[in-house]
């Protein structure tokens, strides 16, 4: 067991989550590696300073080359705006720091193309956060498939939806400017990611997207909504299976809807994560008269629950699936063995992303 | 109160249900007209002769020629083969009788245009049998979205999907033959008409339909499949709202799939007819802390739930929306006052049908 | 096949679910005795009038005596009021005439025993209405503890709880006065009777029994309500399970809450009548981590739900729980084989009831 | 922000539990007071190493009066057997130490007494581990009841349900000796405290306490179990609502049963922990029709959910619970003001608990 300087670039939202997660996995896991909270960055030194505090870093910065610089830090957890995860993460590869950034991978193709190579020549150990697939139940929904219990996967689909945009009324803010902050941009990542993740590559789609309010009040009268609302894919699979995506933050009642159904010849998943703690499955034996999606309350027996509970159902939560996240990170710097999923995972998600626009754009279908 | 003289063209699946809903219908709702169960026509004396006795038909006969013919039929019901709904519905019409028929309205576009236009022409009461869209919940749906409980609707997802042909070594039925048999051609036609009925019309779709298992065991060895198994379409309403309907024989675990949800600004609907007697809705309104959606019981303060029982929460269920049916065809033609959905309505969903497979096979967005 | 000729006593509510029953069960069923709606009886010659034109009798009277003593009439279904059911059940055994009788079988205990005695006497067929317990679910639910599929059962819980006396505001009505309209009186005998019929005799229980509005609103002011408005009882079955059963029509929000749940050492099972196309089982068997409660939907494979309908999961409803009763009814006349639940599972029901009520005043636990 | 040294003395199940929370509370809460992981008290020295090094204590101890007595200790949690409850406790109180002690309070009645009068005495904060209380969703049930949502309380049923001891082959352990591992010991405490919590003090109740498998595989042979598998009372609230509790470790296909209905006069509430982030609320108001139970999504509009995640529905977990808790705690240490549940409220659960015992050994409602 030995320490190991933490340094996160952001604290808001995702910079508090990872910040608790490094805080508590050692316990949580037992872990060979502890995170010590060596340094968190921020934009100015102010709300640097009261992220250190808060968390409970030992120091800050408003410089994230600072951080990344900085011969205490021995990994780097990235939770900074889009628009800097490339020039942070190439930055600590070239030192050959780990890094563990947020999706999505980058704010374009070409950095998140640029990034994933940056992480292969340094060979360092490289993670994106996905967080939601890391949940028991959909760690075992995988677990599922690839063993071939449900059989030959003919049929998914997923979708990822919210409502905090539902609202017409509800003034602009930052998430209505720009592609990297739409719907396409911000939540269909995850859900791209569990459908690579669950199925296997994607061949081809056809994609459609739209802004359902294309203008929202700002300080001085109505603003133009610059990306969308929500969207929209039929696609086939590599491996045959038909598919359907779609994603939205317009979809009123919803509140986080990251779901999915997988049918296969002999059986059949369904998901959501509004019961995250439950998975529900469908095997095509025994007597007909007893058969039933049953709902299996994750517990000790599905992967990753046992550390936060011993008991079945007693259930875990989103902080937890980024405790699981920080423990995969930390096992694969440990251990050099490989951690899923990678800034090549990362970029394979961009893709599909970007054959969506692209077939949006021509209104055709795109191979990838 | 008066009798009036019932004739069903076909006596198995829904020959019977309907034989069943004009022997309930006057006791249930007390309509001023009495059905009589004047005579069934089947394809053979003693298959007809057998459904008489059992459905409790005053006569029967092998040809359904003498059926219409009979100066003691006032109304006719057809629930025979989709290659004879052409004929047999222009027989009655010709005579000034009215037709209820069921789904799909014809055996292609062209016989369902020409049914359309008889039934036009007749001026007699004309229906199809979508019974689905007929339970409480759905008539409620239709009724909160048409009122505006919901706002404007800005996304439709409907599916229809079963699971009898997930089975790849079931042995090859009628089912798995013609494009009128397949998921395509027999299932579609439910959702795409609750999709029409709930929003409006479809302005443009793109398609994507696939036989799963091209083969299936035969007397003497494989034989090949010509129809589809599964099939899937993005669309957008002519009101603005996006939209996307699947359809699946193969959808394991699936028993009445029959399940739409609907998104409006500042609502949203879902129902699964595997839970017909419940609609869930959510409205943005009171205390943010108190929203979700609420599973609203079917009871008396629902279209047609009342005559079948006074408790709420006491359930209707299959056979109840065919006697649903026959009390609004009875309704129409003692009145004279418009029923729906018509022939016109009918041929309005194979159109979009038509659409589907020409996307399909040209892989393009089409318009309507 | 031939006619028998049915005699309803009663238009209400029950008398038409009798009736439409009567007229759909032969076509549902393809029974070999047919019912011919020979009369009605009310209580005014125009009530009478009025219930034959609508249900579609031949003939009606204001007397219940002339319908038990008329020679076409060779079966009785009593749907009238608890006070009459001894007197006319009593007249139709003496006659030697089949008697289906609503439930609870009498006014009083006193009533029952006489009304069993007399039913054992004649020999003839004797059937109580139970009509909740007919469902595919619960028969199946049945089945399923009866042969062990659950293992030793160690815990029922059952309720049936109903809202529509919950506003306190809601004037007086008939159901306010008389122990047999009260909670213990009209809606514990359908749970008690699916707790003996599913887990077997109670030897021992303990009750408080409550009525939550003591006055109500009357025509001239508050009136004093008579009887219960929940209740509930601890109890050891004969064969060692611990039970609860509770009953209540002031359970805000419950619409049709006959509900139970089963615990047996290898499995459990769940019902609620507000879904009554499920049912939950759960079976201790298979990798713990698939183990769950499946939520298998009715279909063909499910006692008497095939004449209803060829496709699993479409469904049945309220009015085909009394068409399934009817066609026990007359399959015990036709055939002379025993049906269940006779008078002496009725008698069985009140005398539960009866012990509830002594128990309560008692404070006591009281020995069946 | 000051820091405040921790002492657990236990490491198991909940003093890995404990641990955790405490390391992870400031960052979630931003607390004002720190924990220091002072040091962790275990049976044995090897052992009490393990517990230090893994959850990051700075020191540790076989001997939890040297961890009490520590002079860096500030407050102490007891996480040890219940039968050491009393002395640690004790011990504390006398040092002026504030104490959050697991559940049940103490082994015996007579413990719980002297622990709450030294609590009171002693004048510091203390608390009682009830952790499922702690969800946003039933602190949330706790607001709506308390501020007369739902009008006035006449029904209650709540059970905690499991199934860890169902099997009757597995083998004897801890749990199967001792009263106060037994059910009625170790799982109806959290559901009585809920009860209390929710509806107010509890004025009679009669029970039934049953081992359902009396002996269990032992190491050379069958072994008698001591203590109860199954439990359940009826009871009447102060406050006039009546109300039902049950208890089992052989519920069959329950994991996580700690569920609870709640009606009153306007509306009602249901909690099931096993989907411990959504609370499902009816109110009668607004149109009939579109009445039905609500299924609330926890969020940041719902207490103490916020800290944890920003975005609705995102759901919060089992140790989240125990972070509330350490919240909690430490707020009532930093600003002197009243915690719940207190000792006197733990004391209160095992009076009930107390008399429920007693009602079993007379067969007699028991006045409290």
């Amino acid at each position: 067991m030995r320490n190991i300087g933490i340094g996160i670039v952001g604290g808001g939202y995702m910079g508090k989550a990872h910040s608790v997660a490094m805080a508590s996995v050692g316990a949580v896991f037992g872990t060979s590696l502890r995170p010590k909270l060596e340094m968190i960055a921020a934009t100015t030194p102010e709300s640097a300073e009261r992220y250190r505090a808060t968390y409970g870093f030992a120091r800050c910065t408003a410089d994230w080359r600072v951080l990344v610089n900085d011969p205490l830090i021995e990994a780097v957890v990235i939770a900074a705006p889009q628009e800097l995860h490339r020039e942070i993460a190439l930055a600590a590869f070239a030192l050959g720091k780990p890094v563990l950034c947020e999706k999505p991978l980058g704010a374009s193709l070409a950095d998140a193309t640029a990034m994933t190579e940056a992480a292969e020549a340094s060979g360092v150990t490289n993670m994106v956060g996905f967080n939601y697939i890391r949940t028991p139940a959909s760690q075992y929904a995988r677990h599922l498939v690839a063993s071939g219990e449900i059989g030959r996967v003919v049929w998914f689909r997923g979708e990822h939806t919210e409502d905090f945009d539902a609202d017409a009324t509800k003034p602009a803010s930052w998430r209505n400017f720009g592609m990297a902050n739409g719907t396409m941009g911000d939540l269909s990542p995850h859900m791209v990611n569990a459908a690579l993740a669950l199925i296997g590559p994607i061949q081809s789609l056809v994609a459609d997207i739209e802004t359902v309010h294309p203008t929202r009040p700002g300080p001085t009268g109505p603003v133009a909504v610059t990306n969308d609302d929500q969207a929209q894919f039929l696609c086939r699979f590599t491996g045959g299976a038909m598919g359907h995506l779609s994603f939205s933050r317009v979809a009123t009642g919803r509140k986080m809807g990251y779901a999915y159904e997988i049918t296969g010849t002999t059986g059949a998943i369904r998901f959501d994560q509004e019961d995250q703690n439950a998975l529900w499955l469908y095997k095509s034996e025994g007597p007909a008269a007893q058969r039933g999606f049953r709902k299996i309350l994750t517990g000790p027996d599905h992967p990753d629950y046992l550390p936060f509970c011993q008991g079945p159902g007693h259930g875990t939560g989103y902080q937890d699936q980024i405790i699981i996240e920080a423990h995969d990170f930390l096992t694969a710097i440990a251990t050099g063995k490989p951690v899923w999923p990678t800034f090549r995972d990362g970029l394979s998600v961009m893709q599909v992303i970007d054959a969506a626009h692209r077939s949006h754009s021509t209104r055709q279908w795109v191979t990838l």
